[in-house]
């Protein structure tokens, strides 16, 4: 099985190419590739699947959680995917369509990074969330997934994200990430994020989306491009009329083979 | 740059083949490759250099911590380099000595597992230390590197070890490994490990030999064979009149090639 160890702002993946859809890719074998010190390592698997789809260009990407769940969308996978496509030259041209589970999402590829479609974010009202506690007010949001973006006037390293920040069931009976965004500039933002289920990470594309909503929210604004600086790198995000947009890198690190008897081993057997 | 991912009862390595010591690996290199999240991810990298010692069977192990700091022997990344150098048919046959900067180690690779020769124990008397706000009474035991052993009669699940151990700075100037032992049968231990410098860890392998010596004494023996279950798999510790030897796994993982990309990037320049 070949693979491939990439990265966008340090939210990392490894990719399966599996063009014909012929790989089995079951939850414990995701779980154990994703495994940071028995397998690869990284914070999802972008399996690589042919699509025939009218709708995009012809790849869908198969993602999945590192505990082997399935997800709609990843917005530095999707970064990652579109380059490993191109790298690869499954598809030329630096503007496409790749099929995910959230529907077909736009693609661009330029020299100064990857932009992927990331939807219309929906502010849902106001909230707090008790920070190492530390009570911070932010803004509901909605980027597919539910966010509490919170401005702050604080350095963000005076924060302590070790342990989940405490929200509110009634607003988030399904959890959710936390940021905590500083300004630092004319549409630039600092931004630390605690992810629901993974704990602090160095980056979170929706996350970064929501930084910049709420940021643009506090300065009277709803369209525009904010620079999101996070632990891992910087992302810019792009808000229009009817969506959003993220902008970064995204690094190749390396490839290779996984070996046939760490394959059939009994730890990673469904 | 070729390389291999490989983990010993889930202590992982980057095992870099370098015959001819033509590699630079130079400290911040080493760092990036061992990041988790912007590089492949380790506990440490192996180098394989040639070497023309009479006193070892060709091969010196240059091991390096995660951080790019050099030290002198590791229990679980000896057996993983064995394993190597065998697969790759760099030697022929099942004993072997591998030079390390700690001298050269005798090595045995058979079909039930790798053990590697990890020097003389050293009881140096009693201690304590402070985990989680609880007390714990241990034995001070050198096995080349400082360590606490703790005999505990609870659950090892019960103690907490996210946060670093407190140790009396007179009888530990260095700091050190703190294990938490339990008695679970005739010449069998679970242990969890506390390591200098990494937090809890899933193996070590002189923490390992530390926990079969305080057990052993515990029972009023000094020799035997001891079964040490860490949190990544299983042990075994063999304890003579001159010296220990530590048995377990060596897993495959996968191999590959790192992007020339990445190796040029900024990020990981010298």
């Amino acid at each position: 099985m070949r693979f491939a160890k990439r990265h966008g702002t340090e939210n990392d993946f490894v990719i399966l190419p599996d063009p014909d859809g012929a790989l089995d890719l079951y939850p414990r074998l995701v779980a154990r590739l994703c495994d940071r010190r028995a397998g690869l390592g990284a914070d999802g698997v972008l399996r690589v699947v042919r699509t025939d789809s009218a709708a995009d260009s012809g790849w869908f990407m198969d993602y999945r959680n590192a505990d082997g769940s399935t997800a709609e969308m990843c917005g530095n996978g999707i970064r990652v995917f579109a380059r490993y496509l191109l790298d690869k030259g499954m598809l030329a041209g630096g503007e496409f369509t790749v099929g995910t589970r959230a529907g077909p999402r736009a693609v661009r590829v330029e020299p100064g990074g990857i932009t992927a479609q990331m939807g219309m974010p929906e502010v849902l009202g106001t909230g707090r969330a008790s920070v190492g506690g530390r009570v911070c007010e932010g803004v509901r949001i909605s980027v597919g997934n539910p966010h509490l973006a919170c401005l702050v006037d604080e350095p963000l390293d005076k924060f302590d994200l070790t342990v989940a920040p405490e929200l509110d069931p009634r607003q988030f009976p399904e959890g959710g990430n936390v940021e905590l965004v500083r300004v630092i500039g004319r549409a630039a933002v600092q931004m630390r994020v605690h992810e629901r289920g993974s704990g602090e990470t160095r980056s979170c594309g929706t996350g970064a989306v929501a930084a910049a909503v709420a940021a643009a929210r506090a300065a009277g604004e709803s369209t525009g491009a904010w620079r999101v600086g996070v632990p891992g790198g910087d992302l810019t995000v792009t808000l229009d009329a009817h969506t959003s947009w993220l902008t970064g890198p995204a690094v190749i690190v390396a490839e290779g083979e996984l070996c046939e008897s760490w394959l059939s081993a009994a730890q990673v057997r469904k």
